[in-house]
């Protein structure tokens, strides 16, 4: 093992010597090379994690068996364990869990041999970007120690920042290899912390359900990453037979689906409590219901033959989720949540029928998932909804609750009634201001995530990241050990499917070349 | 686009002007007309429900910003949102959600060509009954200014009630178009709530897990239309080769199984609280280990070969779900869930054995999945053993929890004891006197389910309603694009595979007609 | 049916008559009454259980109706039906039962042609399983009645105790008849429940997660079994081609994994509160993130070709949560339960990758799933860190918490302070002592389950139970009626495919001579 440790260590510094030319080594080595790298940069990542984690990282004090208030008794002020903070969030933090590892990862395998790199890079991404999650949304929170305390609430932030780096992943899917997957998630997490930060401490925009943080950021940084991938067109007009389903990988696909809808009220009610969480819950619920209605009938108004397509089905019947995310706690009335749900649905459909061909062709932006259609417009969407609910909220609607939703509109000076909660103090805004806040947010979104994501996608494509080949998309061959099938029943054609295999493999270094030019 | 719905529309005009004569246009030309037309209606079935929310919904007091009760401080009379009806329903709601869409819609996977429609049907029945059965479900508990309050409870409802359409959907599998389903699940949810309001508030009889409500209810409606969809003989001695499983097809209907199962006792304890629910996870979990380990058995033992058939372990472990689900927070004692499980699983495996061929060859009822072993059988099992739990129900047994359960055997005057809850005024019943009101339920729910089933056959047989032809049946290519798994890889073969897909579609027309006269 | 059930009762007297010489028999007809033979041991047992479960089990207080504590009101002494057992454990316990049922079910389908059986048996398996754990488990903790009281915790604790069988099933995948995993299992929960008793009451050991008593105990248990199984050379010498995944296969079992990976915090935190619930969650859930990309990372490093093993992702992805089991209240801290992630990950595959073929070569044990990767050396691990972090807790790390994880560690004498629950009376161990003690606990549960795992062995491996032939191992034909997929297009080789079932059951009767030899 060292041995071979070794030689890699060599021939990787050989090759930097060299800077690029690799006339030295055939193309097989080159692969092995690259793919051994893979690894240990992957297992560096995860060191360099762990260095954050030990220097920034304590338990929450209803965590923490050293905080004196978990022994001493409520009377004499200590907690009360029966409403320690995993009580509250547990159910809805699971919930979310599944979305993120069960959900997304199912949701990707719809490609018919790219089945293991979806669920699989889905899993190895996620598993990182939480524990980097933690981290980034931790350092805007840093205690009177600069210590991040760890909670239950931390775990589930870092699920619902991970679904933006998941949804960009969609935008590239199969398109690039796990390290650049990797590199992107590390630099989006930043940025997504960052807005966030910006969006909720200084414009103090309410987005319960995370549609314009997590979703808008999540699609249009994947789509300027994409941009960026395949702006080469050479690379995009490669015919890639692979780009498309199968009969079983579509039925996996629907796992993901099934529980992506199943579990998005969590999703949008987690972060929220009382009668919030329990209107996010209802509203989800009704959007994603007619959401799904609506994306089946455009689905066969709108569809050659009027069949129904597999991925309006997977993506468009999710679109509710999303349209409704901003709103999810506001008083959008159960009716009003229908309706959202209706245009979610018909849009996300119309944006797979009509639009994505169009930006794939015209402005050069491949779209592997059509995040565009189940995260760009309908986030968009959910910004501009929740502007409009901001711009007609009312005491009168919402009493106290008016304050916990927007805590800019609560008065600059405590008024003592007796409420839920402690008085807030505010900035008194205006229910307009409110709603000029909340567009801000989108267009900073917006912004952030398309300059970000073109940064990121020129990053990603710089020579020390490991890449993939145009040739090589949308095959798990790539970076996966397939099972032998053919071992079984020796067939005829063995000597044939081995030259198949090795088709795949040889071309790599050739595009890369290509693309570096 | 405008332009192709224009002229869609003048030619479904045209068609209804000749009233059923098609003799002017070509038949892929009608099926192109009948699919577009089956997506307009379920547009418009969605909007007609948007109408009626619009109508008739609010949110409940406690998901209701506007309700002062959730600002004022619980010491002042308001809500303890600590206690806020999320808190005690979600984690169940949730639990009950999960089998719903992913536990029916997988378990209905086995067919071979037919998983799409089995888990997408499922998906958008599912979606549009909930919101159907919020409004059914809320016409009989209308508040003081006629609206429906909505909250994690009604959602709750809306998915239990759900799930007899999807019982009634398991009998039909394969048989019919999803506009019939959609005009039956409307039909059905009306009759289910109508029957349970009858049964709740009138015979006031317990039944916790819906055994009578939802599962009697779904298997026998879903047998009276299948009876009506296939008293044609011609159309049910039509051999179809696609009546059948793959390997890869049963192990995704497992998934529907093990979900099922998994989740069966928040199903039975979602709407009872405190020892009750905890007496219905108990006996629920009690008696679906046992019926699994003896539908296993009784498989091995009646099966020819003596090896496990995939029906029986896909369903009939389910059964003791379904047959302890009306007495599951009645006190059966452990073992007595334990029996109950036995009984229903030798009960369900021995009516896949020896009862469904009979049925299906004599009566003439086609059950695609067996529902009448899964729902049927155990539900009207479920609803004798509530009736023998009821007619032995003692004060001593009980205490306060007897009227809790069973609110009409309370006195008919107040009693002021140390009791849990606010004292019940019921109807003075006596145990055998209740006992025969849950008798008079289940007799009641089985004659209106096979009534209105029959009706409810003949009205989607009904030339307005979108039909399918026998030749059809049991396939995915009627109504989904799927995937050109040729693409990849063409075979000599492509143009006999496009002939097969042709034979798919022509004959629908013929035997329509046939069926019509 | 009575007809055919005589003429198997006699044949199998007879059959017992001649003592095992199957002279005047076919093969296929002793076939056919072994397999007529295990469908009445299957019911048999549970008519057994049964009988236990109405001799010994009573619903506990806050679930019995019965129990006047559910009536009287919480002032004058009655429970507080909102804190019932069922509010604060169903959550939870439901996590875990998804984690037996869909997790080690479809983690068991990776193999191509045993499908069924993965999923079937750990469903037939378990269900037995979770009965006869409840009395093991209860026959520990007898009321004063010596009555078994059944709660939600009986029902959490009896999932965990199935899941050491599943393990060690785990280890015989594709081996064994479901009769030998039935024996294995009875006797398996009770060594596991005795052993448990033996830790928690005597050693007074901390093992929140059960790493200790679960997954040791299951791990080297089965590899026990699986010793005695293969130590015939010539049995596993023979070449099996079925011993492999397919890529439909490898995603089903990622369905597994998945869900496994998703709820293991519940699993480790499902039998602690308050704060020490909150911690396991945290720690779980890094651990399990670091663990999944440091097992991508080594999996990439240690692999021919850099590619990635789907039998590593599958499985080692989850041994950060077996090795932060014991551990996980403890205050190992964030970044301890990322470094214990890392250490396990990279354990597991280096296990899979180097120490499993030596195992399977040298010592002759085979390991189908490589339990020992997974389970038995992380579980050790475990173990250890317990040990650790017992040497180093003190009282001003965990204050009154120290004597909830370590009730031996409290005074002899009971102190009164102002402190979380009633005043714990303990053994006054020293920290040093109490490590010792965890140390004892894994060398006595090594011990106890290698021991009975062998003994184990020679029990199924004796002629009363069913047992299989080496050339039907793996092979879902033996047990199970599998689709006729031919049925449908009917092929050319139909007369060689029939051929081809006849030959998985000929051979039965001659190996399982040559074993009984």
């Amino acid at each position: 093992m060292i041995k071979r440790l070794q030689k890699n260590m060599y021939e990787i510094a050989f090759q930097i010597r060299r800077e690029g030319s690799y006339t030295s080594l055939t193309r097989p080595e080159i692969r092995n090379i690259e793919q051994f790298s893979a690894g240990l940069i992957l297992l560096f990542a995860q060191l360099i994690v762990l260095v954050f984690l030990i220097a920034f990282t304590v338990y929450a004090p209803d965590a923490d068996a050293s905080d004196l208030h978990n022994t001493i008794h409520p009377v004499y002020g200590g907690f009360d364990q029966k409403f320690n903070r995993i009580v509250k969030y547990h159910n809805l933090f699971q919930d979310v869990h599944v979305m993120i590892f069960a959900g997304f990862g199912f949701l990707m395998t719809f490609l018919r041999k790219y089945g293991f790199s979806a669920v699989g890079f889905n899993f190895l991404l996620a598993a990182m970007m939480i524990q980097w999650a933690i981290l980034c949304n931790g350092f805007f929170n840093l205690d009177e120690n600069t210590k991040i305390p760890l909670s239950i609430e931390s775990l589930l932030k870092a699920d619902v920042a991970s679904a933006a780096v998941l949804i960009s992943m969609g935008a590239l899917l199969g398109k690039t290899s796990y390290i650049q997957l990797l590199v992107m998630g590390v630099i989006e997490i930043a940025v997504f912390s960052s807005n966030m930060y910006l969006g909720s401490e200084f414009f103090k925009v309410s987005d319960a359900g995370g549609s314009i943080f997590v979703h808008v950021m999540g699609a249009y940084f994947g789509l300027g990453v994409s941009y960026v991938l395949c702006r080469n067109k050479k690379g995009s007009e490669v015919q890639n037979t692979l780009e498309g389903s199968s009969y079983t990988s579509d039925l996996f696909a629907m796992i993901g689906t099934i529980f992506l809808w199943m579990f998005w009220p969590s999703f949008n009610a987690g972060e929220v409590e009382g009668d919030d969480r329990h209107r996010a819950v209802i509203n989800t619920y009704l959007a994603l219901a007619s959401c799904c209605v609506t994306a089946f009938a455009v689905s066969a108004i709108f569809t050659p033959g009027h069949k129904f397509d597999m991925v309006h089905i997977q993506n468009s019947t999710l679109a509710g989720g999303v349209a409704v995310g901003t709103a999810a706690n506001m008083m959008v009335q159960p009716y009003g949540a229908v309706i959202i749900g209706i245009v979610a649905g018909a849009l996300s459909v119309l944006g797979y029928a009509k639009l994505t061909p169009l930006i794939n062709s015209k402005l050069n932006i491949h779209d592997t998932c059509g995040v565009h259609n189940l995260h760009g417009m309908p986030g968009v969407l959910a910004g501009l909804i929740g502007a409009l609910m901001a711009s007609i909220a009312t005491e009168d609607t919402y009493h106290h609750g008016l304050y916990e939703i927007w805590p800019a509109r609560a008065p600059t000076t405590a008024q003592h009634t007796p409420e839920v909660g402690s008085p807030i103090i505010g900035d008194g805004r205006s229910a307009s201001v409110q709603a000029g806040y909340q567009l801000l947010a989108v267009v900073v979104t917006l912004l952030i995530a398309i300059i970000a994501g073109v940064i990121t996608g020129f990053i990603i494509l710089s020579p020390v990241v490991t890449r993939i080949s145009p040739e090589n998309r949308y095959d798990d061959a790539l970076s996966w050990h397939l099972p032998d099938e053919e071992h079984a029943e020796p067939s005829p054609y063995a000597h044939d499917t081995e030259l198949n295999g090795s088709k795949h493999e040889s071309p790599s270094v050739l595009v890369i070349e290509e693309i570096s030019h």
